[in-house]
This record gives structure tokens, C-alpha cells and sequence, in this order.
């Protein structure tokens, strides 16, 4: 199985500037940690055209898991699952497992008396609508399920975009789903600061360092106002366990640092 | 000239979740005051192929603008016109113009006594670097310039990825090229809370009030840990004065409020 991941993001409030995309930045950072690689992120607007267009992309481009947030509410712009639908060339029906859910959910706010009736209206019943042969996910926060489906070599999970919800789905169901499909390859990072260089004398320092550790990913992110004030940099690996990663990044800091004050840069541990 | 804008961010950075892409966020709500819609972010890997796929794909979906961000810099992985130049099918070349941007950079920097020499090492060099027939934006606050390329009937902008850098040429050299090409349309939103009202009964509601009001966008965001506590709802319209973009949004947010108050539900002003 390929171990890479596409994400895809749907929200008209992320396209307007109005929300802060934290849903991606959270779901790369896990899907890192867990061993596997995020290959691209997409965001799309509430359009069913624009989801499966973004669907049918990343299922081209052979990726091995495919993540969606977003659109999965009772509202009209709650669109992922039609723009799934339409992406996989299958019908949408009501699943018996997620229409359970979704009533259980809505009796529950009914016993709690946050609603009058657990009445399953149509809005209430389009969260449990999903693609032919699709699984619901159990949603512990919020009312709607996340939505799990294989297609071709692709396995394609739809979250919610509210991020307790998205969040507390991955961390169930997800992650383990990842964390297999990785095999046990491990992330490691490190980063360290440097002052008193400028990036372009230490390019070709990190080309050096890069060559004798070509696991190693080295990259500079210069820091504050001036291009020549501060950098960062960040050396990551991954490896088939922790022990060996760790080595890895730690003999390439080793050399990277000797470099840089060799340059008449001074070292600092990086200010989070 | 189709007034919609394509962003791609180039970084492995946020991939793996190190960097939260408040660039994209950034650009996305200017790009929306200026009365322009953004159709797509992609987010890709600081590899020619990844960046080259990903502009070839939005040129291909005939977007007026394309805006990336990042790797515009002096080190390996600094590799967007590299990336660009391969999508368009041109030859990367010294650009003269860049070149002396990249000189004056360095001899002031030397100057200033922050490097030793000013000389024009390989690293350097390579910021100056652009597709042939491509124009480089003066960078006020770092060194590399942005790009600038006419491409078919679209219009790519490359800035940089460093956000004071990247909002400085933008604000200096892009705004109003968006501006014009908007031809005056403005864009008008606002937000309302409600409490005591669960999403699913609101739904009906607001296709009822999108349906009165076919130029304004209603989107719920719910808020908090349960999806049924606290619920935000924006509406946007784009018109072409404020005035008209103003009372339509009033005219729909009245009726909105009128009905999620039958409903029982309380308004409140939205808490930032």
C-alpha cells in the first residue's frame, strides 16, 4: 500500500480568508508523527463540482489515503459526501448504521432537553446519506458521522471540519488505520537557530551536510523582518525505528552546527 | 479576464505540520476585500515536479490569477521558478533586472557590516534566476524578489514565503493589479451568534432566507464542543458598489434573525 496522504479541505469560510486552516496543519503534523507522508493539501469550496474535481485529482495521483474535512452538517452547503458520490461514480443512500447514529444523538439532546423533538427531519437525515458502500465513523463530540470508503487502492476518510469533532474522530478510528499502514517507519525532528549569517552564505553549507546524510532533510526558514537576521533550521528523518532516526538527525546537527560557527555564526536553541 | 485567483504554497513545512499557513489565510481575505474569489489553495512539496503539477493544474482550470508563495530563496530547496519555468515550458535565465536587485541587497547589507563581502556567490545568483520572459517585483523587506509572468490569459505571481516579505510585495506591486481586475466589485460580510437552537432546525431556515436573497451566502459554523451549543452564522455578499453589497447582507441578516428568534433561539453579537 502507498503510504502517502492527500488532504483535502472544504470550506467556503477558508477560501474567504474568515478561518485559519489549523484542521490541516493538525492532520499533517499526526499524519507525520504516525510515519506516513502528506503529499499535497487542497481546499475547495462548498461545491459539489469543485469537491469531486478535488477528489478525482488526488485519486489520479495514486495517493494511498485520501482525508477530507468539512461539509458533512445538516445544512444545504454541507456538500462532501455528493461531491464523493459524484467523484467515485456511486449513488447516495441512506445508511442504516448512520441514520442509528444520528437518531441515538438527537434523542439523547432530546432526554437532556436541548431540543423538543428527536425528530429525524430531512436536515437531520442528510448526515446519514453517504455513497454506496461507504462506512459510518461514530462521531463522539458532534452529531455527524465521519465517513470511511475504499475505492480502487485509495482508502478515503471524511471528517467533520468542526476541530474537536475532526480531532476526537481521528484519534479513534483513524490513527491506528495510519499507524498500521506505515509499518513502523518513524518521524524524528530537531531544530536549532542561528544568528550572525546570512541564508545565502549557508546555503551551501546545508548542500554539504545534506550529501553525507542523505537521509537527512535540512531546511532553512529565515526568521523576524530581514532576511539576514535570524534562521531556522529544521532537520527531519524518517526511519524504520526511533533509535536509528534519532542518530541520523543528530549526527547531521552535529555537522551542520561546526559549519555554521566555523562561518562565525553563534547557535541557539530555537525560541517556540 | 476571469476575476478568480488560484494560491499554491510550496513548503514542506506545511506538510508536516510545522507551519501553520497563515500566508494562504492572509491572502485569501485580501484577495476577497479586493472583490476577487478564490477558487483553490493547494498546498505542495518543495520539489520541481510537485510545483510544476500543481501550476499546470491551475492553468489547465483557467484561473485569471495564480499567487504561490514560498521557495523563492537562496538555498536547494528554494525551487518554485524552477518549478514554474518546467509547468510553462520556458528556460530559467538570469534576469539583468533581478540581478541588480539581488547586487544592491548584498552591497548594502555589506555595508551595513552584517556580511563581510558582497560578492555574487552561486546562492545569490540563483534568486535572479527567473523563466525567460518573467518580470522580478522589488522585495522592500528581504532579498529575493517576487516574479511576476504572463502566461496564456493567466497572470502567476510568485512571492515569497517569509510573511513580511510576502505581505510587503503584495501590498506594494499585487493589490492593485487585483484591484483592476476586480472592476470595481466589492465584497460585504458579517456574522451573527445564536444560542438555543440546534443546527438541523436552522437548516430550512436559512435556505428559506437564501432563497429570498439569491445574491447572499449564509454558511453555519458551529461552535464549541457540541454542535448544538453555539452556532455562527456569516453571510457574505460581492455587489458591484458597498452600498448594494451592504443592504443586501442587511436585508438577508434581518429576516435570519427574525426567523432563528421564532425558532426560540437568542442572537448575540459574534464574540472574536
Amino acid at each position: 500500500m502507498d503510504q502517502s496522504v492527500e488532504i483535502i479541505c472544504v470550506g467556503n469560510e477558508l477560501l474567504i480568508g474568515k478561518t485559519l486552516n489549523t484542521n490541516a496543519q493538525w492532520l499533517a503534523k499526526r499524519i507525520t508523527t504516525l510515519g506516513l507522508t502528506t503529499r499535497r493539501v487542497t481546499v475547495v469550496d462548498d461545491d459539489i463540482d469543485e469537491i469531486s474535481r478535488g477528489i478525482k485529482d488526488a485519486i489520479q495521483r495514486n495517493t494511498g489515503f485520501l482525508i477530507t474535512t468539512g461539509g458533512l452538517g445538516p445544512t444545504f452547503d454541507d456538500k462532501t459526501l455528493e461531491g464523493l458520490a459524484k467523484a467515485l461514480g456511486r449513488r447516495i443512500e441512506i445508511n442504516e448504521e448512520a441514520l442509528k447514529m444520528v437518531k441515538e444523538k438527537y434523542l439523547s439532546y432530546a432526554q437532556e432537553g436541548r431540543i423538543d423533538v428527536a425528530e429525524l427531519t430531512p436536515p437531520r437525515v442528510k448526515m446519514a446519506k453517504l455513497p454506496e458502500g461507504a462506512t459510518p465513523l461514530f462521531n463522539p463530540v458532534g452529531t455527524a458521522p465521519a465517513v470511511v470508503v475504499e475505492h480502487e487502492s485509495v482508502t478515503i476518510i471524511a471528517l467533520p471540519g468542526v476541530p474537536s469533532e475532526m480531532k476526537s474522530i481521528f484519534d479513534m478510528s483513524v490513527a491506528s488505520v495510519l499507524k498500521q499502514a506505515a509499518c513502523g517507519v518513524t518521524f524524528f525532528e530537531t531544530s536549532i537557530e542561528a544568528t550572525k549569517v546570512v541564508e545565502s552564505e549557508i546555503a551551501p553549507l546545508i548542500d554539504k551536510v545534506m550529501h553525507n546524510n542523505p537521509y537527512v532533510y535540512i531546511k532553512s526558514h529565515p526568521k523576524g523582518a530581514e532576511r539576514v537576521s535570524r534562521i531556522e533550521f529544521h532537520l527531519s528523518t524518517t526511519a524504520k525505528d526511533s533509535s536509528t532516526a534519532r542518530k541520523r538527525v543528530s549526527r547531521a546537527l552535529l555537522q551542520l552546527s561546526e559549519l555554521i560557527q566555523e562561518k562565525g555564526g553563534k547557535i541557539k536553541p530555537v525560541k517556540s
